[in-house]
């Protein structure tokens, strides 16, 4: 998952509070939703598509399997090229039809080695990462003295000067949050600082994790170099070494670090998204796509971001094909390309959509970990609210309801733009920016119970709007230079 | 903390039934022991300090210095060097008297890289830790087929030839327990493995991490290379890559590994027991002695294994110092050098103690976490117990009684076979072995509050060794050549 950050901004306390008040009284009223847009049957369907869920699923299989047999999988790596073949084999022996690939041109970074070293009279390694993009330090490396900032609106005041030739040291703590919140709060450290701390003549920046975890593991994720400022190295630390470098500073004011970094960029190389579909019955021709991205960052396994999420709407789909009563519309799979370093194949699939535009008749995507899912998002036309709820209380019990307002995942982000209403089952956070872009994303964070209940919830979600009389409306379409 | 093992095979299932006997026996009269050994403002003094160190003391503040202003601190490295410099000062500005060293002469072992790939069709590098001691593979590496085994006993019963020029995989899983006993079940795993694969002919050794922690840290800790054996290289690696690697193998019979290690041993250098003392009153030659280490693996910031130790024992002194009613004995501060490599300074204590030997009263060690204190354990004359059980009751409400088998810390294990007594209060160490020799062993797992309830259970019990009427009797000394 990336930019938490469009999706948060777009919601208001104001939306909040008119979601609140929907949701209210749809509640109030959820008979009439649901004798209009299902049939008994279709409700029953989605009742015992959920049991079948919650008793067990393959979706564990799956991504062990994909973290077992690919492992890490950044975009352009073989480990990239083994996914797609891992996806393009899973779908086909899974039974999903039209099974295909689409390719995309993506971009290519190589992490090459870090080192950040808090120098003194006994010098101790700090656990770090480049960020994602970032430029290399040069054979020579960087060392200088570390300037300390509370956040990025921090290093804005300071004085002329002050950081020149200087390391900026932004030590922000993200918070624990179960809707992820602090994520975008913070996150912009590391996508904006290393370019504003080089418009003010720092020589390389070094940020606290955009992470929640206490433990020793350093949080990489994409920069977004300004054009106009020149290019620094950019490093994250692990939450202790943060604290271990704010103590050192408390203590002395003249703290110095080494860094090293042989990060590069190569030429663009091609990777692929890959689609499988579930056809529909009477209205096959319109499409609801499920979307999850089959990349993942270098470090970790990619068990958790984005594995989990391939697992999720894989397995939703598997069990919907196994229905005797199968749905009106046609369920597509998308499984995308770099979404980490770019959303590449998000891209690329909005660009070659044409006229299967207006086909699309809704978009969710799973990219928040592995769940559970506790609260139903949304942005659909106002009229469609009233199903949703329906669809909410087919889900299970945990799950409250939310709020209209929704931004997606990344993936679907292109075509969100240009109309597309999307579902968005949330996840539950608290803990996932403990593992999310680390090290440490591995199958040993994804409990197969947890996941059962997410798929649970995706399957119900997307066999109601397969099924749906009505469709979703459609979303005003945002113009493309914004 | 090293070897659990031996204090842990002393422990029969007979013994603590004994103990467990014996505890209720004293617990039925305690006013007897109370009488005897101590005078009503002996027993209230140690209450009061109690209730002082549980309202909070400086030992956090004394772990957050050595970590902050030392870091790792690896025997005969500048870190080493630049912990005995950190005691000295330490304890002189505490106000302890007698503050002195001790030289010692340390191993001195380079971890230097440590390499452990898994080699497929998308390789993946697996977090690894040379262990302790390995020799390096030698610039070309090594690379070959691995064979999994379940346990070191499994290893033994493989035919002839199964492993020659192969690498075994020690697949055993560390338990998580209170006391902590899972690790003796699995550390001759770490300390064992290499010589025995070498007998068979195995070009190298890789084991699960001898720790709880489902994150990606590898546990690092000492070889006992068999002087018989050839000396082959020796890895850990961290659970999620333990679990990797044994999927790969239950996919495939011919998996492999790339292996490299740059480690290698320099000339033994010199380090430094720190001793600082709080003088005694009417019996100031007799000695409690209270142990910790000031070493640390390399890995991490040796907050918890030893800083915490360092800390709760310095702390406890340094409230007993406090007290008007000074106690009649000297308590005496050892903080050891080089318990993680080979026990070096507790051994050339026990070579020096010369004549002090019949004047230590008893002795106590902290080196199993940061606490807290639940259980007091022992081994004194049966004599003493019943005063242990007036002990116990002044300590916090949380400890319950023990038994008299303890081994008590590594470090002071030599003047044990010497004869002194032990107590031994008894950590929670659930999660000690999360973090335990790991790169993750940091500030931010010493939770002050629960340090606070480790000191106040150390000052109550030094304060109180310190001014009982009677001794502990003495141990039957233990032959050198066992």
């Amino acid at each position: 998952m990336l930019p938490v950050v469009p999706r948060t901004a777009r919601r208001s306390r104001k939306m909040l509070a008119c979601a609140a008040l929907l949701a209210v009284q749809f509640a109030a009223d959820p008979a009439a939703a649901q004798s209009s847009d299902w049939s008994d049957a279709d409700l029953a369907t989605a009742a015992a598509l959920r049991d079948r869920a919650l008793k067990g699923s393959s979706a564990f299989d799956h991504v062990s399997s994909l973290v077992t047999e690919v492992g890490p999988r950044p975009a352009g790596s073989a480990g990239d090229e083994a996914a797609v073949r891992w996806a393009m084999n899973r779908l086909g022996k899974l039974g999903f039809s039209a099974v295909r690939s689409q390719d995309v041109l993506v971009p290519r970074w190589i992490r090459g080695s870090a080192e950040v070293i808090l120098l003194g009279p006994s010098p101790q390694p700090l656990v770090a990462a480049a960020l994602g993009g970032s430029i290399g330090t040069g054979e020579e490396g960087i060392e200088s003295q570390v300037i300390e900032v509370a956040s990025l609106d921090a290093l804005g005041t300071l004085p002329a000067g002050a950081v020149k030739d200087k390391i900026v040291f932004i030590n922000e703590r993200m918070e624990r949050l179960r809707d992820g919140a602090g994520y975008s709060k913070t996150v912009k450290n590391r996508t904006k600082g290393a370019s504003i701390a080089a418009n003010l003549g720092a020589a390389a920046l070094v940020i606290r994790s955009v992470g929640t975890s206490d433990d020793r593991f350093a949080h990489t994720g994409r920069i977004q170099y300004d054009l106009s400022a020149p290019r620094i190295p950019a490093f994250a630390i692990a939450n202790p070494d943060a604290d271990a470098l704010s103590r050192q500073l408390k203590a002395s004011k003249q703290v110095r670090l080494r860094l090293k970094s042989t990060a590069r960029e190569l030429p663009s190389t091609w990777s692929a998204n890959v689609i499988g579909e579930i056809p529909g019955t009477e209205r096959a021709n319109e499409i609801v796509l499920l979307a999850a991205h089959l990349d993942s960052w270098d470090l970790g396994q990619g068990a958790v971001d984005d594995g989990a999420g391939v697992a999720i709407v894989v397995e939703a789909a598997r069990l919907i094909s196994k229905l005797e009563r199968k749905p009106a519309r046609t369920l597509r799979v998308v499984l995308f390309a770099n979404e980490e370093f770019g959303v590449s194949g998000g891209q690329e699939y909005a660009r070659l959509i044409g006229d299967e535009l207006g086909r699309h008749v809704i978009a969710m995507e799973a990219d928040s970990g592995v769940g559970p899912v506790w609260r139903l998002d949304s942005q659909v036309a106002p009229a469609a609210l009233g199903s949703l709820e329906t669809m909410r209380k087919i889900m299970p019990l945990t799950v409250e309801a939310g709020d209209n307002a929704a931004s997606g995942g990344t993936d679907i982000g292109p075509i969100r733009d240009l109309g597309v209403p999307i579902l968005d089952p949330m996840f539950d956070m608290t803990t996932y920016f403990d593992v999310h872009h680390t090290l440490n994303d591995t199958l040993a964070k994804v409990d197969a119970k947890v996941l059962d209940q997410t798929v649970a919830a995706y399957a119900v979600a997307a066999y109601l709007a397969a099924t749906k009389q009505g469709d979703f409306g459609r979303l005003a379409p945002v113009p493309l230079n914004r």
